[in-house]
């Protein structure tokens, strides 16, 4: 406490997880003195948006500063509307932890100033994972972290000096990036990965090579296992080295991700974690009872894996942020396990997952099932209805939900908060079937998807209804089609040797499948052709199978959708 | 058993439980006869889509009765691709279960079968409730049950008959025609109910009253308090008699809801319940071991009441006919308590809730606390974004999860959907702030609007920050308006007499407030006015409240929005 009894409390930090603690802070205690101390010039705005700054689609700066009611979220806003002290271009240089205080350098005026604190909040955020040996600030190389950065893009691409740009890292930004300079601009955008399919912190491979497909359709380059081994700058250009030969173009983003910057908080001797995240509690207290840390620059545990987890989403560092104020105030609140949902729009694809990949899964040590199933997003005949295409993941021993993950032209992400929720309470398969949605025809079927899909996961562990696959490799089985001759011709399947029977008559028909080989059913979305390999396994078929997600899912591996 | 060993299951009704439960029995028991009767010419169609079918938004009436890839189903896609025996236009006059069969005639031919069964199956659905001296059947007068009846007004409408109807009956039918009639048609749609307001089963009155003022502004003509008394046919109209006087109109139709049709059931003495449902216990089991039923015809029981209840919902009854069909199968599945979740569209506007309304919670005995909020659906600087407008209702006493309601232009039934995932598992405010969301811009705000009313609710529970309904009186309170100054302007409160004291300074400003009146802070969406009571509080004004739900609410209730 000051001499006056009045509680100093101190952020670093003054985006999401910083101002929402100390916002919250301020209301629980009035008579507390909350300082806010950043680095940047720009505070308070929305990070997440700046893809859409680039793109044009918000037109300016400001739209992602300010509040929905137009007020721009400066110094003074949160002075004369929060109460708050925010100092901003100030670059906290360390933390004295036995003397309570921080020692600040003003970046504008080189001043050093120090400042007290009872409580100190830490959300320092992360900071842009860069390959070794390159620079990530030329003039034709740069990262994508704060506003500035955004901003000067969008400014080049105004001015037409970026006609072509490289993209390295095919995360959620790499891919919205590609969107941004693709679509509003007509730039080519060639994007590179080291792993070998997209956003492999979201989607399983077969799920993410139809979203790779999309993009190509869409007019992106694209190029997996591909890891950036050097860039060279020129007056004319810049040169992307890399296995698969030099890309010429001009202008390079590094998003390959980003690390917890922790900086500040080992300098002091706080406990870090083996990702690099500042080690709290469900409190959100390091190790030292003083210092509350939140937001991307924190280790969290998964929900799903129990492992620690470095989770770099705004969503989460507000909902941090309002625990550690309310902690502040008195309060005693939590911030559990988290789930890992994340979404992402690319062109007029919704992607969305949550919980584990099956890599993940294998590696927590779960036994995982999967199902694939191609939906309608809502009634099939309403006008505007999309295919929704999902993965389930689910422990065979207990049934246990794992994992989904989607992508649909449509509606997605309300499956994934769904299931997210049930994850929260440990939920299994059966859980999954008790779940209610408000049906309607233009927002969902009469039996959602997600309801669906886990009839499908029961069908196969319960009752032996095998699915491959929508990657399969079929050449080495007798495949049955059983989707209607017209679909057929429209949509044909690469395989040459294909038996069609169309399901509407299949159990008159399914006499000419051969019971002594090995077959595979497929229909267009995997629920024909699921219940055409049961008829066929009842007759006497010994081995039968059908492709999970259908012809949509398989094509998609390489197709325009 | 038949003497050949054979087990005959017969379903009464062929619609979504009835073939459900049908077509999974046959799965499981691929050896059994099995039997579908249907009084109906149109079997396994989509009802629920009839009010689009009346509109034009689907074009023809067989996009209801095909599957997805363009099969109709009729009896004989059952047959061939289902293996069931399917028999229309054959009502079941009664049950002898002392002799396990059905007595069935022919509406063709009047003639007369039995069909044996080991198992029975009751889907008869539900009839539409008509008032007392109407009858439903006139030329002009009709119910809108069957596909008949959306194909016949379709034609009517088609062929210029009607320029106006009645519609009598202000639930999701009603509401839904009501856009049909006006939207697609140009008709003028003139809607009545006795209740106060419409949708009382989804919507508390406040809520109601903002769909209710936004359907007028759509053209829709709206007489609540007004029961039909009487309804007079005449080769030039139909004149309704109500309390407000008579209205002449070319067409009525009796929408005032439906009740279970356990006529059957019935008169074989199977056990019905207060609500006129079929009592059936979580396998789907009547009172008779060797009798199913599911869909409209049961009384389910509401999770968060625990009362019996009726809910004609398609999506149940899909749900609750897979249990009777696994059950069949040797399986032990259950069929929960429901949360009664419902959504609809009407015009541009998305109406949907889940759990009780104030009525039924307070009945239930809760000690029902309520919190309203405004929010944008997306991130509010995301093209498109919309407002959306919550309504929650919790218990005082546990912070137990009770209701949730919503009306939104952009997305609410993800929200519905979220929250109804936590009324299974008795959740509480606190778990609504562990909730995660899939979060993007173009998806959902940081912050997501279900996680801030829980906030919300939590003020005032656990921090005593008030709020008045938006349609509370502000007469005899000091009304600070902490909205900009452009924005009073532009959308002014009907009260004279007000105070602006803009939020962004409020705290440097606020000293104006009198602190020995009873004030009320009332800003857009019911933020900036939450903390600014906040602050008025701590600075001593001993009566402060705010406008839960702001001024979008308030003004919701009487304006075009």
């Amino acid at each position: 406490m000051s001499r006056k009894g009045i509680m100093r409390i101190v952020a670093v930090g003054a985006n999401a997880a910083g101002l929402r603690a100390a916002a919250r802070a301020k209301r629980l205690l009035p008579d507390a003195a909350v300082t806010v101390i950043d680095r940047g010039k720009f505070i308070s705005y929305g990070a997440c948006g700046m893809p859409y700054l680039v793109s044009g689609d918000i037109e300016t700066a400001d739209k992602l500063r300010e509040t929905a009611y137009g007020v721009i979220r400066d110094p003074d806003f949160f002075r004369k509307a929060k109460g708050l002290e925010v100092v901003v271009q100030t670059e906290v240089e360390r933390i004295d932890r036995d003397a309570r205080k921080v020692v600040c350098k003003s970046l504008l005026t080189g001043e050093t100033k120090e400042y007290l604190y009872d409580k100190l909040i830490l959300a320092t955020g992360a900071i842009p994972i860069v390959p070794p040996g390159i620079a990530g600030n030329g003039p034709r190389v740069s990262t994508f972290r704060i506003l500035e950065d955004a901003m000067a893009l969008r400014k080049s691409l105004q001015s037409g000096q970026i006609g072509k740009v490289g993209l390295v890292g095919a995360g959620p930004i790499g891919c919205e990036l590609a969107e941004a300079f693709t679509a509003m601009w007509g730039a080519k955008a060639v994007l590179f990965d080291a792993a070998p399919t997209l956003l492999p912190a979201m989607l399983d491979p077969e799920m993410a090579r139809a979203v790779e497909a999309y993009m190509k359709g869409e007019g992106v380059e694209i190029h997996t296992n591909c890891p950036l081994q050097g860039v060279v700058e020129s007056n004319a250009g810049v040169t992307l080295k890399t296995p698969k030969g030099d890309f010429a173009v001009d202008h390079v983003i590094i998003a390959i991700g980003v690390k917890p910057d922790s900086t500040l908080a080992a300098g002091c001797g706080l406990k870090i974690g083996k990702t690099g995240g500042i080690v709290v509690d469900e409190r959100m207290t390091t190790s030292d009872p003083n210092i509350f840390a939140a937001g991307d620059c924190v280790e969290l545990r998964h929900l799903v894996s129990e492992k620690p987890v470095v989770l770099p989403l705004g969503s989460l560092a507000n909902r941090a942020g309002r625990v550690i104020g309310s902690n502040l105030g008195g309060g005693d609140e939590r911030f559990g396990p988290v789930a890992g949902s994340g979404a992402l729009k690319v062109f007029d694809m919704n992607i969305s997952s949550t919980g584990l990949t099956t890599k993940a899964a294998e590696d927590a040590g779960f036994d995982v099932g999967a199902a694939w199933g191609s939906f309608t997003d809502r009634a099939d005949y309403y006008p505007g209805s999309e295919n929704l295409h999902l993965k389930l993941l689910y422990d065979r021993k207990t049934t246990r939900l794992l994992g989904l993950q989607g992508y649909s032209k449509g509606e997605v992400v309300k499956r994934v908060d769904v299931f997210a929720s049930l994850l929260r309470q440990g939920g299994t398969l059966e859980d999954l079937l008790d779940a209610e949605f408000a049906y309607a025809p233009p927002f969902a079927p009469a039996v959602d998807p997600l309801y669906s899909i886990a009839c499908t996961a029961r069908n196969e562990l319960r009752e032996g209804i095998q699915s491959l696959p929508p990657d399969a490799d079929l050449d080495d089985r007798c495949i049955v089609d059983v989707r209607r001759t017209g679909e057929v011709f429209d949509r044909p399947l690469p395989e040459k040797d294909t038996l069609n029977v169309p399901f509407e008559e299949f159990r008159v028909n399914c006499g000419q499948v051969p019971k002594d080989k090995a077959v595979v059913c497929i229909c267009s979305k995997g629920v024909r052709s699921s219940e055409a390999a049961r008829v066929l396994k009842e007759r006497g078929c010994a081995d039968v199978k059908y492709v999970g997600g259908g012809s949509l899912m398989k094509l998609a591996q390489r197709e325009r959708q």
